[in-house]
């Protein structure tokens, strides 16, 4: 069996100021692709270069995790945009990420939005297509949730030449249609270590998961979310690594 | 006599959200240079994109004006940063209008720093740096105040390869070394539009103003700063812009 | 026909920073109730105080206008909060009203909440009780909009001994169930000064509007909402105040 | 030799939204007096409710600790105010923390400013008078820092009837002047436990520290300002707790 293809996506540069977040420097070894903050729903530009340089240092990805301008609510609360609007801050972010990574040789290779507008984006296709539009104008790929049928954002993404990229998670339950587990629901999230390094396995296998309630669902991913909250969670990440290039 | 090859250049884009702040609509027909705020001490992103359309419909260079970060200070009060930091602010917000210029096929032409920075940059040299470090990722021209002795300046500035733009002012007041009069001193303002178009007309053919105390002195400016706060300074404007095509 | 008691309230301090909004100096003069902005979605501490001292010259009371925390958006966007979170952020937004307010020695007489968060508690009891539980810490009535049936809102400001007071709008239409027709509707809001004159006779004299497709709902308010956004409107709220005092 | 009346007051609720800052449940247990920040540098109306929640369960003071308008700065940077504007700003933040406290029926006991504040106020008599004037609209004392001469202090507390608290601090080496050594300098903070308890040990018997270059200089002090930024802080503070009572 060959090497999985797959690769390892993690949040990144969501310290601010004074407040130190995640383990950048843990993870970053691990992962191939950073999605780091651009200052509207965490990061500030300090704390961007600092993280574009980490993840040059360890020859990973650069990605702009753009989200909602809200600092105190982490960008988890939805703020409502006409769309024209919502594209505007989101070339305003991707933008500001570009310059301070042009200004050390490297680029934004592909864009991820954050939080509350990641999940307004899969269940409303107009912000869906006023992300796409955002997108275009830096002819990089926008990376999406996986799910069970993913037409309907292919027809919008083809529209403005604009190519996806679907990530699943490493630690978080599938429900049996192939979408996440609302985190409102115990079990929601998997925190045996053994349950999450059996998922990836079978994602980057089997192109499958196991539902929560015990279905075999298709699912087809370039690329695996993983978190890096604390030290113990970047140990994970190595393990997710290391089943991944077994 | 040939035309001048002065350029009028004005600060645009300073509304922010439902605040209303300038004519914009009025003032670029008849400038050269839109120096649009970047978000942090005024304008947002859709602030921004509108002036970047008013700009194109009117054939106007658009020029990016980074300001500290303070929005009700509205960028006129010092705030103190290392200088690498004061670089990654600016490569930030420059990139930020960049981006937004480039989703409509423009492009920032220059860079002319708001403000408490505009003043800090040129009373500190390791300021002035920390800006030109910044403007030198963007291959444009950054604009700085036209004085007597520029050659400090021009120093820092051929270090990192950015070609300077000089700008006079129409309305303030010169001292007899060719600084700015202090606004706290009074007279700083010219208030008559005769001899404001006075003032213009002599740096346009002569390279020169009269200081407030009768010297005459010499000034060589690429660009006249014009001022656009309410409908009556836009009729000055278009009288600043015929003495100067006289 | 005695002289009416409804009083005119109307949003103030809504400036920020260097951005001015509305004609405070105007409107003040006619109105017996400013609702002043806290600071969240408008307004800044020295907006605050200059509001307080312009309302204190008139004789007019001081009411906490607190909003969302969105600047940008004018609190005109709803975001979510746990219900004990929106309270303490509308704590401290009344808190800091009332200390300027003491320390110029007044006080500050009523709470009404800011657009999105006015809409959002009128929607919904839960967020209602949230504003309720945080106006009953200073012992001042909450401004409500007036419909045709207050009972749930009169059960939940009774178990916190919180009294309400009822607002109608001079300028809004209405529908035929007492609710304000939807700004998103054409005739919405009355422009026709005759219109708005006499709307407000009605709900003054008969307590009734009469509704866009022509039923008279009975409406009892304390107070009537007018808005003082430029030099026209000002004039607006003159007569309208003449109206009432007929 | 009585049990030392030296009070211990630290820094308290400097989370903000998603980030945690401090180790407040493992401090608040050892201290007497918590300074809890306003929202303006660091904390936000839910963080400033769990702090003063906390105070309440261990009995400890609550003092306001408002700072500069600067999160990403953690208010150490200065930033220019006329001073009836910084005593607005002040009074809105005081405000919002004892309306807080006011709704736990609890109160704010005194006002310590925070950061770049505290000593642009140490040394600019313009801005102490300004947070002077800010702290009388609530009855309550302002901590300041204890120096060797606190005449001029004294003299504009006096005239707005501001009682003062004088703090020393356990962990910075003083200079023979009695002033703080600048952080700039080579062991201006001691990091030796030993060291540490020694000065508080000096402090409280004797109302004397030694300073860096070997003088016994005298300094009255009401309380002493311990640090609680990690795990290994808390347990000092208890140690400091411990020797002030022995």
């Amino acid at each position: 069996m060959t090497k999985s293809t797959l690769t390892l996506n993690c949040d990144m540069g969501e310290s601010f100021g004074p407040w130190k977040m995640g383990c950048d420097d843990k993870v970053m070894p691990w992962i191939d692709m950073a999605n780091i903050a651009c200052g509207f729903h965490a990061s500030d530009p300090h704390v961007m270069s600092q993280t574009i340089d980490l993840a040059i240092r360890h020859g990973v990805q650069v990605g702009a995790h753009p989200g909602y301008p809200d600092l105190q609510g982490f960008g988890r609360r939805s703020i409502s945009y006409p769309t024209n609007e919502l594209s505007e801050m989101l070339i305003y972010q991707i933008g500001a990420l570009k310059a301070l990574c042009e200004s050390k040789n490297t680029e934004v290779s592909y864009v991820k939005p954050h939080g509350a507008l990641y999940h307004d984006m899969m269940k409303d296709l107009a912000i869906f297509e006023a992300v796409v539009d955002a997108v275009s104008c830096f002819n990089v790929p926008l990376m999406i949730l996986a799910t069970s049928d993913s037409q309907a954002f292919f027809d919008i993404a083809d529209k403005y030449e604009v190519p996806l990229l679907f990530e699943a998670f490493a630690d978080r339950a599938y429900l049996g249609n192939g979408s996440l587990c609302p985190r409102s629901e115990s079990g929601a999230v998997l925190t045996r270590e053994e349950d999450i390094i059996n998922q990836v396995r079978q994602i980057a296998r089997y192109a499958k998961v196991t539902s929560k309630d015990g279905f075999v669902v298709p699912i087809e991913a370039d690329t695996i979310c993983v978190h890096g909250d604390n030290e113990s969670s970047a140990g994970l990440i190595a393990k997710i690594r290391q089943a991944l290039e077994e």
